[in-house]
């Protein structure tokens, strides 16, 4: 798109506290505004400020580095944001993108909630793993409640969204899968477990974790925990378990 | 104190939406409140049910099994709990506990979150950790958000807070301490480092981490990560952490 039809379409995005079905999003507070500008400045609309906002020399040679209007919007930032310190915020375009064939995936089988979506994704990009595949239904991944918890990391990964699991793997079949169970019969221990260096790790929804027809699919695997709890949180089981993987 | 005594304590109790200087908390669901009656029956007040709740069969035999007033009470578990779908919740007092001198340690080091702190409990409950000391200031451990995010495991181990990190030392100096940092220099590797079976281990701040002090205390570890995140959020380190330990 030229700059000029850009403006264009600029001009005609009303902007809104985010919805789900809504083209644009929201990063809200400074760190991951400036990590969506170094990673996606082609999908960046503008960049919004406070009038208290100090820091502001590097954000502007940056936005004019690569072309981004900023605008100093107190009134449209606190209507994006819920947080009363919010000083910083960016717009920017929805966008697609394909996973790494020849690179380790993870793959969240209807994840509920976008905090948990968010933490995931700063977890497997802190541990070297740049491709997530979500099966639907699930947390929106654009929501700015799981931009936020992902500190901007998921400007820096590749997503594919699916109907079902067969669909993603119909589409990626050369990985290794290993599937993480939340029962701990016919499965091998995540320590002691064969791991392949092209591998997939699916991981179910926080409450109800992988159903048993799950066990048919590659590796089935359980994290070995104690009899006193009933289960690992989500974000702490695909920790652990990208922790393992790549060692 | 005898059945009559407690029974004059809980007519004096108002039971109110929890306050940090409380003497009394809850549990909000049902899965917390089984975990403190199985666990803690000494400190249980009394039990709230829902006039909608339908499982009652169990909980009423287990309260009778321990001599728990159970109640119900719909306008009570209203004002207690923020979430619609309460159905049981549990009063009980707040105890002080005792760490284990020959058991592993967590140490978190003022720990603002309540949620997080909550999920640090039930995941090393899980990895068979169960003492765990809080350097104040910090997130209140019995909070009803922490009671709830610990799925009940805040029940199943031993807290002690401590005004400082020395305090805990002087108490506990035997354990050989491994402390957590977010900044890579003149730290070990968390993967090659040699471990003890006596340990505590020591993490800081959700923002601010452990600082320099740190680094003249113990083994300095750091959890092998990309350059493409900040830090990883405490609670995978925690988790990453103990599964480690406890290999």
């Amino acid at each position: 798109m030229g700059q000029t039809d850009k403006d264009k379409a600029i001009e005609h995005i009303q902007i809104k506290p985010y919805k789900k079905d809504a083209t644009y999003s929201y990063t809200l507070g400074a760190f991951p505004t400036y990590e969506l500008i170094l990673s996606k400045p082609e999908h960046v609309v503008k960049v919004l400020i406070h009038s208290g906002y100090t820091d502001t020399e590097k954000l502007k040679t940056l936005c004019t580095k690569h072309n981004i209007l900023l605008e100093v919007n107190d009134k449209l930032i606190g209507r994006l944001s819920d947080k009363e310190n919010c000083y910083v915020a960016g717009v920017f375009e929805k966008y697609d993108c394909k996973l790494s064939k020849d690179k380790p995936h993870v793959v969240l089988v209807n994840p509920s909630n976008m905090g948990n979506l968010g933490t995931i994704l700063r977890t497997i990009v802190g541990f070297g793993i740049y491709d997530i595949a979500i099966v639907l239904p699930g947390a929106d991944i654009f929501n700015p409640k799981c931009v936020r918890a992902s500190m901007g990391a998921l400007f820096k990964l590749n997503f594919q969204l699916y109907d079902s699991f067969e669909d993603y793997r119909r589409q990626y079949d050369m990985h290794d899968v290993y599937t993480f169970m939340i029962n701990e019969e016919h499965t091998q221990n995540l320590r002691d477990c064969q791991k392949s260096k092209l591998f997939a790790l699916v991981f179910g929804n926080e409450a109800s974790g992988l159903d048993d027809s799950y066990l048919k699919v590659g590796t089935s695997l359980m994290i070995p925990q104690s009899a006193d709890v009933d289960s690992l949180n989500l974000t702490i089981a695909v920790g652990i378990g990208v922790y393992e993987f790549t060692r």
